[in-house]
C-alpha cells in the first residue's frame, strides 16, 4: 500500500482501525524515550504486553516467518505507543530516521528482509511515504525474554 | 538506590569510592569518542584494560548472571573514563542518551537485563536519575577479543 | 598509511584509484539514507552489488579474515556510493562519526577487529585522518541475504 504524505500519523492510525497497546514499561534501569535536540531515541522495543513475551523463539529453530513477522507488527504497535505516550501525538513525528530490527536466529537464515518489512510496512503505513526510515537489520543470538524480535528507533520531532 | 538529580557527577563518583582505570585505547583505526553538535558518541567499550580482555566468554556456556554482571561494570567504569578523558569532567553530561549492551550468548539465555542492569546502574549512580538511558540490549555470537560484554554509549553535551 | 586532512575526499577517491560502484538499492520498505540536522544515516551496508550478495558466508565457518576484509572494503565502498549519491559529493561530509560493523560469526573468533579495519581503513584514506570515526563491531548470529558484513554509518554533513 502506498500512503500519501498528506494525512496525518494520528488519522492514519485510525484509518487502519490500528489500537495501540498499553506503552512498553523498561525491564531494568532505563527509561523508554530521551528527547535530544530534535532526535527522539526509544530503548529496544520487544513484542510484548507489560513485561510478557507474547511469543518466545528464533527465526529458522522454533519461529517461521510468519510467526516472527507477527513479533515484529506487535512490536511496531508497541513503539508507535511509546512515541505517542512521550509526545502526546503521533502527529509530532517529521521523519522516521532509524529503524533497527534485530532478529533471533540461528545461522542459516535468509529471510531477514521480509520479516523486518512487517515493522518497515506499518511504519510506513501510519506515517507516510515522505517519512520513510532507514533501515539495519541483525540476525542475533538471542534477545531479552526469550523474544524473536527487537526494535531499536530514532525519530525526528518537530519543533 | 535512588540518587537525587542535585549533585554533580564528579562527586557521586567520589562519593560512591569509584576509581576511574585509565582509558580504553582503539584496537585499529577508530577514535574512541567523536562529538557531533550536543551529541557525544563513543566506540564501542568493552572489560578491557589497555588492549587485554579482564574476562572472556559467554554468558550462559563459560560464564554466569554474576560475571557477566562484573563485566559490564567494568566496560561501564571504562566509559566514564572515555567520557572524563574526552570533556574533561563528567559533569559537562547532560543526558545519557542510549545505552546498548551487547551480551555474548548462546541461544537459550533470557538474563539479558539483568547483566545490562550492573552497566545501567552505574550509569544511573554517576549521572542521577534524571538523566537515566534509553537501553537497547542484544545477545549476540561473539564480541572482539572474545569478551562477554561490548557497551555503546551516546551522551548529550551541555553548550 | 597516514593521510593528510587538507585533501578533499572526492580528491583521494581519485588518487587512491577508487572506482564507487552503482549504489545499493533497498531490499524493503526502506531508504537508503536520512538526514536529520546535520546528521546523515545510512541504512545498514552490505557488500552487495544491485540485490545480490558478493560472498556468503560466516568468518570462522565458511570464511577467513582476508575474504571477510574483502567483503568489509566492498560494503564499504557501496557506503561511499551511497553517500556520493544522496549529497552529490564526498565532500560534504564534514565528519564521519559512527562506524558499526557486524561480523557474520560462530562463537569462537576473535579476528573482529582486523575484519573491521578493512572498512575503517577505506574510509580514514578517503576522508582523512581528521574525520576518523567512532566504531562498535560485534559478531552476530546471521546477516540479511548471508553475507558476512554489515556496515552502520552516521555522518556529520557540513551547513
Amino acid at each position: 500500500m502506498t500512503v500519501s504524505g498528506t494525512k496525518s500519523a494520528e488519522s492514519r492510525v485510525r484509518e487502519l482501525g490500528l489500537t495501540l497497546p498499553p506503552p512498553p514499561s523498561p525491564l531494568g534501569a532505563y527509561r523508554l524515550a530521551v528527547q535530544s535536540g530534535n532526535l527522539l531515541f526509544l530503548s529496544g522495543i520487544l513484542p510484548t504486553r507489560g513485561h510478557e513475551a507474547l511469543l518466545v523463539g528464533r527465526l529458522g529453530k522454533e519461529l517461521d516467518v510468519a510467526q516472527a513477522r507477527s513479533a515484529a507488527h506487535a512490536a511496531a504497535l508497541n513503539a508507535l505507543a511509546a512515541v505517542k505516550q512521550q509526545l502526546g501525538s503521533l502527529d509530532r513525528v517529521t521523519k522516521v530516521v532509524r529503524l533497527g530490527v534485530s532478529i533471533a536466529t540461528d545461522g542459516d537464515v535468509r529471510e531477514h528482509p521480509r520479516v523486518a518489512d512487517a515493522a518497515s510496512e506499518l511504519l510506513r503505513d501510519v506515517f507516510g511515504d515522505d517519512k520513510v526510515s532507514t533501515r539495519l537489520v541483525l540476525g542475533v543470538a538471542s534477545l531479552p525474554l526469550g523474544v524473536p524480535i527487537e526494535l531499536e528507533l530514532v525519530f525526528e520531532i518537530g519543533a
